[in-house]
């Protein structure tokens, strides 16, 4: 019996992880994980999401060094869904170059962005 | 145009929710939402959630009482997965009494229970 025996996988065989800045408590990003990433992201305490679109296995941080450690992870009462304490390398979580990917607020009826780029997804993904 | 345009909905026209404590950052449940279901919990700045298993919309708190009043909502960059800054009624968002839905953690090979139930749920739902 493994630990990955009792999270409640959905019908791709997916849950959702949720990266949360362990010193800020900030919401970085939300991604997925198959049982390989789980394990994966277990054995070598950084994470591991399954890329949807891209079908493949994706170490966080592979092509633009922004890897994510793992301090803690946590699963829900329902057990699909998983929360991690990370520390990302470089502040950077999210593809457009901002620290979080919830850079939009909802304001007077519309999703306005609020947060600035910290880095030109130009020079991180070369 | 509405700001529900904006948003990449899942197959069965969902969204997951991630409630955020707003003023300790703890992360204290997921749930899904309808596009009627974030209108609502627009209008009346509270969670209203969609049950999948219950197939019909869910006020949180609606019979326990733990209403989760939202302070912001943020979306992020692929517009599908939401997050709330909310003020947690009663202290406790998961149906087993506990604050968090997130109350296991990893630890040696499997997920143990860390936090303390606050209230027996059989006092909450009566």
């Amino acid at each position: 019996m493994s630990f990955l025996d009792d999270i409640s996988w959905n019908s791709d065989g997916l849950v959702p992880a949720i990266a949360q800045d362990a010193v800020t408590g900030r919401v970085l990003m939300v991604a997925w994980m198959n049982a390989e990433a789980i394990q994966l992201s277990v054995d070598e305490s950084r994470a591991v999401y399954w890329s949807r679109s891209r079908k493949k296995l994706w170490r966080k941080g592979e092509e633009s060094g922004h890897v994510q450690q793992i301090k803690e992870l946590r699963l829900d009462c329902d057990s699909d869904v998983i929360v991690m304490q990370i520390e990302q390398l470089g502040g950077i979580a999210c593809h457009t170059g901002r620290e979080s990917c919830f850079y939009r607020v909802f304001e007077n009826g519309e999703w306005k962005t609020v947060d600035a780029v910290i880095k030109d997804p130009k020079d991180i993904y070369k």
